[in-house]
């Protein structure tokens, strides 16, 4: 990497810390360049908007993402050892609100649903893509007969995604010591119902 | 309802709406005051800070919330038919964001779950007690042997919680058509698995 691109990471992996606690509304170019300790025309040169500045925070946070959530899962074996790594990485990813990730995208879904314009487009373009890609660990796992012939893979990756949004409720507001043992139950029982006998 | 009254629900009222858009957050006493051609001062007399203010949304949604999903749940008979019933009406509740209460909870637990203070304090007392509620009423199904005796109701309560997020998720964020479909099929699914043979 160039020093540009460094700078650039860095300014991003700053940037999603301040989106993690304070929402995407809470990254400005002003901000940055006094944390950061960076002239606003030399963040300007990064990023030409504030907009481009969220875009670019998202498009980070979802690279991370693959890398530490998906590539890792897919190295499993078809079928339940793959849903499986999937969701323990995922529920990782989610407890995990220091780094570049944690709780960036369910953030950013409360505080963009109702806030049109190309950075919600590129969330839901995002969301909707990870739960294709979930969907897709199910078929694979019908195909292989692992999963019952009448699972409904959308149906699981919709389940699924309210299995990581009540334990991000329970662990991050609740404070609930049980949040992820009930994750995890909650899981187990969708894996079962789905699983061929 | 004295004069006083009227004018700090019409407040509350407008404020609530303020926050499931922008967030607690959002409202500001210089906001409101300009919104409802009201002075500040005569805000401040109903409302001595902004955390005041957003104690007095966060509450008047709760009993909003009371009286729009849980007495009229409380009717029903006791086991599948209550717990069906409140869940019917919470789905209601979380699609309608036009009036005081909507997606305020979601967005207040995401906003406010690393910002401690008596606002958090308060969400976390009434997130626990709607989640205690939704046991309660699982705990008299169990009582009444409509639900497995073996059925947790504390994981249930949590596991509903799920449904409504991803629910709220697909809908608002996504504009999945298919939202309520599958919440409903989800909620189904874990009433038949805690349902008494």
């Amino acid at each position: 990497m160039g020093k540009g691109a460094v700078t650039r990471q860095t300014i991003l992996e700053y940037a999603a810390g301040v989106a993690s606690a304070a929402g995407l509304d809470g990254i400005t170019i002003g901000r940055l360049a006094g944390d950061l300790h960076l002239s606003k025309s030399g963040l300007f040169a990064h990023f030409r908007s504030k907009e481009a500045l969220q875009i670019g925070v998202l498009q980070a946070a979802a690279e991370h993402f693959g890398e530490a959530v998906v590539r890792p899962a897919l190295a499993h074996p078809r079928g339940k050892a793959r849903l499986r790594a999937l969701f323990d990485r995922w529920l990782a990813w989610a407890a995990d609100g220091d780094t570049l990730g944690g709780c960036i995208f369910v953030a950013a879904a409360v505080e963009l649903d109702d806030r049109p314009g190309p950075v919600r487009d590129l969330l839901v373009s995002l969301q909707k893509a990870w739960l294709e890609c979930v969907a897709r660990v199910v078929r694979t796992g019908i195909a292989t007969r692992e999963f019952r012939a009448k699972t409904d893979p959308e149906q699981l990756a919709h389940d699924l995604y309210g299995v990581m949004l009540s334990y991000h409720h329970a662990s991050r507001l609740l404070r609930d010591p049980q949040a992820e043992k009930r994750a995890r139950r909650a899981f187990e029982a969708l894996l079962k119902a789905a699983a061929a006998v």
